[in-house]
């Protein structure tokens, strides 16, 4: 089996680079093989951060080429009796992670269609007995690579268990109804400062809102209204001046919220989940 | 045509690696063509920052193999009428770039060859239609991707247009007057904190001036005197003690000014750009 | 000699990603030879610490494939006369750095079997004369590549000098005297948190201390206290409570103590070296 026969390694981590544990864990992955090809999806996840590693899957997964194994490492039960698992998508990706929720999106969003639980007995380093606080390394990683080389196959895994057991986090779903579009804040972008909500652009089309039309924007946290406020539904960001907030349809094709050049989430302090809650409507043509 | 024929693709952007965006856009570039090898080159160029996305192909892109296709994303104008362009430039190298400045150094400092308008409806991915905000992955990352694998042609990037089109930011040129060295602070490293100057080594030696030598640097930004100071020229950073300031050579042979491991950028709050004007001239003998 | 018969390049350095010093290094490389490999170990090295740099050699080289060429610059001394060198370990690796220090891991846990100075008349980039602060990409890279390539051989490297005169900085050991278990903190996690001693859980052991026994833990940092308390040896950090103390084996065998999902370095602005100085015993039953 020659090198582009064998499925490309992407991994996700929330290790960042400021110390040696990514470096280890790719040099496991070329010690099984030494032909595998490994690409950095993103080592900042925020720590611990369970449903940003589901939403950095459901939004870079889908790019990469059927068959790729994408491995995500946010771990705060490492160690724990949490199962590690890999899981294939309706898509032909296969995912690597622990089964503690990062499948959430995926599995409502694309599908899962199967799920196997790691078997620590064969896919587990040898030579890392004794230590049980870095499975990217020693299990997710090592298991990845065995698998992407051909050393085991896919039911050599370990044991398949039903999808539906797969963790998944409360979600909330977008809704319309009497020209109200209501959601969360699913996830935010936190170097251009972008607030992305799980509103497709589709429901925006169906209550009859399109491009250049103002809205009502109303964002809430928990009991607080964090905005209140008009602006228009842009293509992009440069149709308003600098500073100046817009609505937009992001690269998922769920509309966004944001500032021209500037960070609407550090301007109010922006968080995302279940409690930061939106809703859009159009806006009166007497209002500001 | 194997994979070594294949030009290698590097890619800088303003994305950072916080979320899935580099990931998703390399995940495209793969499913182009498998065998295509991506580097990073930079994904902290500082927002929106087109003056130093240019000096960063400057500074990293000539380091490449000849035929390297280097792809820069800094765009904040995606989606407006700005150009999407591929430009040849005289070493035989091409960049990917929206034509917004980012070609400005090598303009200037390399030369521009050829200059061709990226098609979008021939070099735009098909499968992202609906939205206008993600250009490094459906258009600048696809086409370059297509260029690469020989997918396209050169000619079939787009039409040409003439060189002297290319968006090009004010530069300030180096100058040697009545043994009065002028220039800029081109760009500053931000992590060791040193300020490099676009005035050349070369210009200090018509001016009669080698290593060992005292200088006077004045540094002004707009009508304000930053620094007034003496500091000889060095060789390397450990010719002072450490924390004492000097001038050296860099890596790209302009003169540069810092302090032996400090952050000069940082003591002084040193910016970069055409309002950050330095002058530099041997010292007298007489001063400290 | 194929792709698959050169060695893998790794690199790491204090240079960030911030501006373009990574991609002019990786450039050279392949403009030595296409074919050659190269990873990140990290870029995230503290500046000019050469500490960190011999650290994390010690945590990450021993994980890649035997032969693997480990390229370190953390060069506070770049351009003065300190010995550029490359060195062999007793696993097979070769390390590609100044010998100013980052070898001390190595040479105290692996062994150091040969050191050879590079010869920068033969191995150093005839295309950089004149600039003498940017050796990871003139020097160390490109004579990595050269050698990696197969241009050189490892005689033409340049000179051996004897392995006892590579530069190792004071390491202090651990010991086991009466029950108590003393040494240092070696390193922390900067991003986890985590405080890493060099003391082995073999050494615990062989105090007669296991898993689930709870510790009394003295930290000290010159003449202050900052840390006397008392914590539980853990498999991992999910058997305690988020916040809680727990000391673990860590992924090098090695005692490390941390909170779970909390940064216990920042918490008590832990730092590492040999004058932070930490003492364990099994924690009398009577205390709390």
């Amino acid at each position: 089996m020659g090198r582009y026969d064998k499925p490309i390694l992407v991994f996700q981590t929330d290790f960042t680079y400021a110390e040696g544990a990514v470096s280890s864990m790719y040099g496991v992955v070329k010690c099984v093989d030494r032909e595998l090809e490994i690409f950095d999806g993103t080592h900042y996840i925020p720590r611990y951060d369970v449903w940003s590693a589901s939403y950095r899957l459901y939004q870079s997964l889908p790019f990469w080429p059927e068959g790729t194994i994408y491995v995500s490492v946010v771990d705060p039960g490492v160690g724990t009796p949490r199962r590690a698992c890999m899981a294939k998508t309706a898509s032909g990706h296969i995912v690597v992670t622990p089964d503690n929720g990062a499948l959430t999106h995926l599995a409502r969003y694309m599908g899962i269609t199967e799920v196997r639980e790691i078997d620590e007995a064969v896919n587990r380093n040898p030579n890392t007995r004794g230590t049980s606080v870095f499975h990217g390394r020693d299990l997710f990683g090592y298991a990845a690579a065995r698998l992407a080389s051909g050393l085991i196959s896919w039911e050599e895994v370990g044991p398949a268990y039903p999808v539906d057991e797969v963790v998944c986090l409360p979600m909330a779903e977008p809704a319309l109804e009497d020209g109200l579009l209501t959601g969360i804040v699913d996830i935010i972008d936190p170097n251009f400062g972008n607030a992305w909500t799980n509103i497709p652009i589709s429901l925006f089309e169906r209550a009859g809102l399109s491009y250049g039309d103002r809205l009502h924007l109303i964002l809430e946290h928990g009991d607080e209204v964090v905005l209140d406020t008009e602006l228009p539904l842009c293509h992009t960001f440069g149709e308003v001046e600098a500073g100046e907030l817009l609505a937009y349809t992001n690269e998922l094709m769920n509309v966004s919220f944001t500032m021209n050049q500037a960070s609407i989430v550090e301007r109010y302090g922006i968080g995302f989940g279940g409690d930061w809650r939106v809703a859009f409507e159009k806006a009166s043509e007497t209002s500001i």
